[in-house]
């Protein structure tokens, strides 16, 4: 004997509908957009000659997005987990040691562990603002850890816990003030995976700036892009310059000689992305008015369907709503795969929330706290299309 | 006491003056050159909105690739260091493992040996092609290795040693024959570090293309650039579908599931920096006639110059003589500082050679052969300026 679920999908689709333009053009999940100024500035970057890794557009562009966001720096850098990479890196993570992350997050977070030679250890996550929860990682590191010589180790494993790594999902803040607490509580510094979330703020403040340093990424799918593209961001000028060095091979600074003093990485961003970056920026503001304006209206079409919610910014917070993002009912989850595969037959962009990094082969043994909720959200998540053009007719 | 040296400094830069022209245009190391296409492709790629990880440009730019080198496939990704990097993962090199490379190298071989949790072993250069020279490979391997179980074994360290990366120096290509042969009689793997030879044939067959993979750089002082991205050649449909699963975060394919089944990396090109590798593919063949022709002419004006010797491509190869270089003789080594203050000063753009990699602070402890050809290359050893408009007036 089965119930009714409360969702419908009919009805579900038909909400959408009047949110969504009938005008024929994509709805894919994320599109990018480019204007006049885009095509000018990778114009200049070809005529300069200035291609590559040298040229005025990384240094226009980095500034511009320490202007945006709040920070004394940022570093632009290839993509996004080259960002993560470097940004654990410099908080000091070593081959050995575990790092705390959502076991909800893009795989771009856990490998950037792995290249450290480090495991992830995975936490659980909110189902308000679907990040990771300070609460559970608390309560999972009083049965876990143990502070010695002023440093967190896991008492299970004997392995230093090196650093929290929070990802601000589909752009909705976590809970900075808290999981603060804790990581001052237990020793770890904090790096921010900010990937998601450029333009969206917690009390005011840009995320990516709450920790010792936050990655930011410019892939295709991004309210920015720079076709790929990544930065660091930090208030540390010390980190800052580490960084730099880190990512330009380790160069000592030298008219012709080649001294490298650490082993370093070509991790910069050309100056041809660096330049269509530099173009995005002048309309980021808009684009995030326009993603918030499609949000609202969201937010309205599903207020009265019955069996789903619609995931909005948490109380203190703006998102950037980088991805909508609908919860069915824990009773409608058998609805999610027809779903997804209704609208996506129909030509709507929606997709399921990111297989849960441990249930991954290669990520399968590594040790985890409670992740029920995070199990929950897989199973009742869909991601909506989430274009800055939906919603520019809705924008004020 | 001192004896006058053999060269003498102002009668090499008169000879460097007959070949350059006094046209007031930067005479750099090595400057990009773009066209109409390199405008029009890259402008396309922005119109289309494909500016990311998917787009036509990365396919045809590979294929490009792949009908220029003649190997069955080529893999485009985000720079030279990430393609070595891949390249040694699929070898099959593992942590702990050594690698056998040159010490005179650019540094992106020896830190993507060092990414896969391996060391450089270091190897002596020819100083006929500037590469890594099989012979003295030999000998060391005779004195150090021993084969167990089919495989190669450091007898002093007891590490597995897993592989030889040669990297056909300035263009020029290593004695492929002969390393060939000291790689099957050690059952090592060769990894081909092609970045400086895109357009240099050895034996009419292009270099990269002798090993089980090669990789390219497109660098913005590269012979083809993208602004930053390289590749990976290989005649194997297996290992080439392995690459492009693993450049891509090892994610299976399906239309909106995030599933992946290994640890990846994020190291696609853009399909904007691919665009413009595909317009400078038009040009590649020309580039590397005009740079040949270049090369000529410094032979002869440096052939009867005392006390120099201009590094020739070695008999039954075809150099693309990517950087042309000046060895000073052995009597003249003291001579090479000032002659790169001299030459930069009037604004000609030379360099010395690399530090050699046994000589910096990470890779010092690094155990290595004789290496008494490559640390007297490098006292001697000083490049010219090389761009291909240089050549352009004595191009055929």
């Amino acid at each position: 004997m089965t119930t009714t679920p409360s969702a419908d999908i009919d009805q579900i689709i038909a909400a959408l509908w009047t949110v969504l333009p009938r005008d024929g053009a994509p709805l894919g999940l994320h599109e990018p957009e480019f204007g006049a100024n885009d095509r000018a500035y990778v114009l200049d970057a070809i005529d300069s000659t200035f291609v590559s890794s040298v040229g005025p557009y990384v240094d226009r562009f980095e500034k511009g997005l320490a202007d945006y966001t709040g920070a004394k720096r940022a570093i632009a850098v290839v993509n996004g987990t080259a960002a993560l990479h470097i940004a654990l890196l410099v908080a000091g993570v070593e081959p050995g040691d575990e790092v705390l992350t959502p076991s909800l997050t893009f795989i771009a977070t856990a490998n950037a562990i792995s290249y450290c030679g480090a495991r992830p250890l995975f936490v659980d996550s909110s189902d308000i603002n679907l990040g990771l929860d300070p609460e559970k990682l608390a309560a999972g590191l009083t049965e876990t850890a143990e502070i010695k010589n002023g440093q967190c180790y896991n008492r299970k494993t004997g392995a230093r816990i090196a650093a929290i790594v929070p990802m601000h999902t589909f752009g909705h803040p976590v809970d900075m003030d808290s999981l603060l607490a804790v990581a001052q509580r237990w020793c770890l510094p904090i790096v921010e995976d900010a990937a998601e979330s450029l333009g969206s703020f917690y009390k005011g403040k840009h995320t990516g700036r709450f920790g010792l340093v936050g990655t930011l990424s410019f892939n295709g799918n991004k309210v920015l892009t720079t076709g790929g593209g990544g930065a660091i961001i930090t208030d540390d000028e010390k980190i800052a310059d580490r960084i730099k060095h880190l990512t330009t091979t380790a160069r000592q600074k030298h008219a012709w000689a080649f001294m490298h003093d650490a082993i370093g990485y070509n991790y910069r961003l050309p100056n041809l992305n660096a330049a269509l970056g530099f173009a995005q920026l002048e309309r980021l503001a808009k684009a995030v008015n326009e993603k918030r304006a499609l949000a609202a209206r969201y937010k309205t079409a599903f207020a009265s369907i019955p069996g789903v919610r619609f995931v909005d910014e948490p109380p203190q917070t703006q998102s950037n709503f980088w991805l909508n993002a609908l919860l069915l009912a824990t009773d409608s989850t058998q609805l999610l795969t027809p779903l997804l595969e209704k609208t996506n037959a129909a030509g709507l962009g929606t997709r399921p929330v990111w297989t849960l990094m441990h249930k991954l082969p290669m990520y399968a043994t590594c040790q985890r706290m409670d992740v029920s909720v995070a199990e929950d959200l897989e199973r009742r998540l869909i991601n909506l299309p989430s274009s800055p053009r939906l919603g520019r007719s809705y924008a004020a």
